[in-house]
C-alpha cells in the first residue's frame, strides 16, 4: 500500500514519519518542491536576528535522515501540479524539468500556506522578499550581508512582519511597516494593541499603518516604495502581508475547500474524496468555541495533524477535537498572546459577549521585578461561558494562555474558571493570579 | 447583625473586606492576636533576603485603613480563646491580660496554621525561630542582622524551608538543613526530586536528610544542634518542619474536625455549626480530583474562601469547587511546580494511576537560552483521566502548571489534554509544549 504526500514541511513529514514507525511495511512518498523539509519555520525571525548563526541550524532532521534512517521516499525538488482522483495519480515536474506521475492507496495534501505577495509593480526585484520556507529566510540573512542593509520596509504588522522588525532592529536596521489600514493588530482590544504599538515605536521603529504601497521601484541608492501620502527609501521590503492556503492542487481536483479557501477536511483530517487527507496550513479546522469551520495556520496543529491523518491512514481511527485559535509571539520585551474569540468574532458567532480588560501587576505584591500585564477576557452573557483571552505583558503571557485555552477546550464557564486552583507564589504572581483577576471582574459584567 | 470574624490574615480580611463592602450596614468584628493584618507571608523570604527591604513592604492594608476606610471593627492583639456556641459568644484575652468576650450572628473562624514546634530541649533559645507570621519574619531579619548570622541550620525541607536557604545563601550565610525521613521532597518523582537536590547542593548547601534533632544546646559560639549521627554548629535555626492548622478553639468548641485536624467545612465553608465558618490555613477543602476532604493550606484558598463566606454571610449562595493541589515554588534557578495528585496519593484514593515522565527542552529546536524542562504526568488506567503533573524547570513551569490545573478542575482526560490547543512561539516551548509530549508519552502507557 501506498501513502503519498505533497509537501514535506510540518504536517507533511510528521505524517510520513509516523506512518511508517507504525506501519512499515507502509510504502511512504514525500514530494516536496524545495530542497529543505522538517524545519523550524517559525524560528527563522530569530535566526536573522543573529548574523552568527547558520541558517541551517533550524533544520530539525535532514532529508537523508529521512531517506535513510527512516525509510522514506522523500524526493526533494518536486513540484506536484495535479491530482487525478480517477486514475489516484499525481502529477507534476522537477526543478529541473523531468515529469513525474505517481499513483496512491492515500494521498495527503500538505501544501502549507504561501505568503500573498501583491500583483503590483516591482513586487519582482532583488531585495523585495517574503518569509515563508527556509530558502526565504537564507535569501533574506544572504542579502541583509551582502547588501549591508541599513534600512528595510516591513509591509505588514502582523506576528511575522512584527517578529522581523525586532530582528532586523537586533542588527541595528531602521526599520518602516507599512499596511494599508489603520488599526494596529485590530484582532486585540484597543487597550492591548496600544501597549504593543508604544512598544514597538519606543523600539524606533516608524509605523505607517493605513497607507497602502502603490509601487516599488529601483533606484540607485536601492528601492524606493511608492505608498499613499509618502515615498519610503530602502535597502530591503520584507513581504510579511498575510498568508494564503495552498489550496490550487485540491480545487482543481474538485476537493471541496471553504472557509479563505482552505481545503475542508472533516474531524479525521479526510477531505470530500475519502482517500485523500489534507492537514496543516492548507486545511481548516473546526473551532472549539464556535464549532464551525476556521482557517488557523499554525504549527502545533499542523504537526498534530499530520499524527492523526498517518494514523487514519495506518487504520487507527484518530479525530482531532479542532483549535482554539491560541497563540502567541515576542515583540521586543512584550509578550502577546490569544486563545479564543473577541468581541467581533463573537458577535459573528451568534454570542452575547461581554468584554473586560484589566491593568495589573505580574508579581506579588512588593516583590522585585514586577511588571505590568494586561488580560482581556470575553465572556457569552447567555451561557455564562469562557469564550477568549488576550494577554499583553513583559513576562509569564506566554504560558498563561494555556489555562484559559484549556478551558476553551473543555467548554467552561467564566465562574468554574474563576473558581480554578492556579499556582502561586511570589516571583511569579500575585495570590489572585491575574488571569483570575480578570474572571473575577468579568463576572461582575455577565 | 454582626459578623465576627477570628483572625485577620488573608481568608479573614479578604471576608471582612468583602462583607462590608457587599452590606456596609453589617457589623464587622476582627479579632486579631498579632498587631499585623493583610500582609504577605509568601513574600518574607524574598525581603529577608535583601537587607535594604523594610519588612513591612509585605503590608498590602495597614490595620487603620481597614479601620478608617472600610470600617472595619478591626481589634489588633486580641487572641480569642474560647467559643461558646450556645451563647453565640467568643472570648479570650488581650495581649495586656484584659479579658473581653463578642457575640456573634455569625462567626468565621480564620486562625491560620502554626509552625510545628518540636517538643524538645533548647527549642525556646534565642536564636531558633520558625517563620509563620510578620512578627516571625520581622525576628529572622533582625537577629541575621544585629548577630552578623554567618552560618544557619534550616529544620525541614519543604517549600518554606527551601525558599528560606536560597534566601539566606543570598545573603552569603552558610546553610545547613536537616531533616528527619530520607526522602528529599517525597512528593515528586526520584527523577525530579534529585534535580532539585543537585540544584540545592551546588548552591553550597548541606542536606542531612535521615537525621532527626535531639536537642539545641547554646554554647559560646552559638547553638550547638545535636542531631542524629551529626552536631551542627550554627548561629541561628529556622524551624521549617511544616505546620498545623490551628483548629483547637473549633475542637473544643464541640465543631468537627477531620483531616489533619483540620477544620471541617462544607463546600459552602461552614462548619458543622451552621452559623460558624472557617476559612483559611485552619480548614479542610474537597479536592477535585479525589472528591474527598484534603488539607492543602495555601493562600490562593484562603482568599477565596473568605470571599466566599462574605458572600454566604451576606446573602450571595456561594459554593467553592475544591482545590486540585496547585502549587510551586522558586529555589535558586529552579522552579518547582505541582497540581492534582501524585502515584502514591492516586493509589490510595482508588485510582489505578500510571505515571511518566519526560526530560525536553523548555524552547523550540536551535532557539538559543533553551533549558531542560522536566514533566512527570499521571493518568488513571481505568479512566483515562489525568491525575496529576509534576514540573521541575528553569522557566515556564510556574505558569504552565496551571493548564493542567484547569484540566483537573474540568476532569479531563489526558487524550483530551493532549489535543489541547497551546501557545508556541520560539522563545517560550518546542511545537510541542513539554506538557502535551508528556500527555502524548503517557497515553502511550494508558
Amino acid at each position: 500500500m501506498r501513502f503519498l504526500i505533497i509537501g514535506g514541511d510540518a504536517a507533511g513529514m510528521s505524517a510520513a514519519s509516523r506512518a511508517k514507525r507504525k506501519n512499515p511495511d507502509l510504502e511512504v512518498i514525500v514530494l516536496e518542491k524545495t530542497r529543505d523539509v522538517s524545519y523550524s519555520a517559525c524560528g527563522m525571525p530569530y535566526n536573522i536576528a543573529d548574523p552568527e548563526r547558520d541558517m541551517d541550524e533550524l533544520v530539525v532532521r535532514r532529508a537523508e535522515v529521512f531517506i535513510e534512517k527512516n525509510n522514506i521516499n522523500l524526493l526533494i525538488g518536486h513540484r506536484a501540479e495535479r491530482i487525478n482522483t480517477g486514475s489516484k495519480t499525481v502529477s507534476g515536474d522537477t526543478l529541473d524539468g523531468r515529469p513525474f506521475s505517481f499513483s496512491y492507496d492515500f494521498l495527503l495534501i500538505a501544501t502549507g500556506a504561501a505568503p500573498v505577495m501583491p500583483d503590483l509593480p516591482g513586487f519582482d526585484l532583488p531585495g523585495v522578499m517574503p518569509l515563508k520556507n527556509l530558502e526565504h529566510g537564507r535569501a533574506i540573512k544572504d542579502f541583509i550581508t551582502k547588501n549591508k542593509v541599513k534600512k528595510a520596509v516591513i509591509l505588514g504588522m502582523g506576528y511575522i512582519g512584527l517578529e522581523m522588525c525586532e530582528a532586523l532592529r537586533e542588527r541595528a536596521i531602521e526599520v518602516d511597516m507599512v499596511k494599508p489600514r489603520k488599526p494596529f493588530l485590530p484582532w486585540l482590544v484597543p487597550a492591548l494593541s496600544e501597549v504593543v504599538y508604544n512598544e514597538v515605536v519606543q523600539n524606533n521603529v516608524r509605523l505607517y499603518a493605513g497607507s497602502s504601497v502603490k509601487k516599488i521601484i529601483s533606484t540607485d541608492r536601492g528601492l524606493s516604495l511608492e505608498c499613499d501620502n509618502i515615498t519610503l527609501e530602502t535597502d530591503m521590503v520584507i513581504a510579511a502581508s498575510g498568508v494564503t492556503p495552498c489550496s490550487k492542487i485540491a480545487s482543481e481536483a474538485g476537493l471541496e475547500t471553504g472557509v479563505s479557501n482552505a481545503i475542508a477536511v472533516d474531524f479525521q483530517l479526510r477531505t470530500s474524496d475519502k482517500t485523500i487527507y489534507a492537514a496543516g496550513d492548507c486545511a481548516d479546522a473546526v473551532h472549539v468555541v464556535t464549532g464551525k469551520k476556521c482557517w488557523i495556520p499554525l504549527a502545533l496543529r499542523a504537526n498534530r495533524a499530520g499524527w492523526a491523518v498517518a494514523d487514519n491512514v495506518c487504520g487507527t481511527e484518530t479525530r482531532l477535537d479542532g483549535v482554539a485559535g491560541t497563540s502567541v509571539f515576542r515583540v521586543f520585551s512584550l509578550e502577546v498572546a490569544r486563545t479564543g474569540l473577541n468581541m467581533k468574532e463573537a458577535e459573528e458567532n451568534g454570542f452575547d459577549p461581554v468584554e473586560n480588560t484589566i491593568k495589573t501587576r505580574s508579581r506579588a505584591h512588593a516583590h522585585p521585578g514586577s511588571t505590568t500585564i494586561y488580560v482581556s477576557m470575553v465572556g457569552d452573557r447567555t451561557t455564562g461561558r469562557l469564550i477568549g483571552v488576550q494577554m499583553v505583558g513583559q513576562e509569564g503571557v506566554a504560558h498563561r494562555i494555556n489555562a484559559p485555552a484549556v478551558a476553551l477546550h473543555s467548554k467552561m464557564s467564566v465562574q468554574a474558571f474563576a473558581q480554578c486552583d492556579l499556582a502561586y507564589a511570589p516571583p511569579f504572581s500575585p495570590v489572585w493570579d491575574p488571569m483570575l483577576t480578570a474572571a473575577n471582574q468579568l463576572l461582575k459584567k455577565i
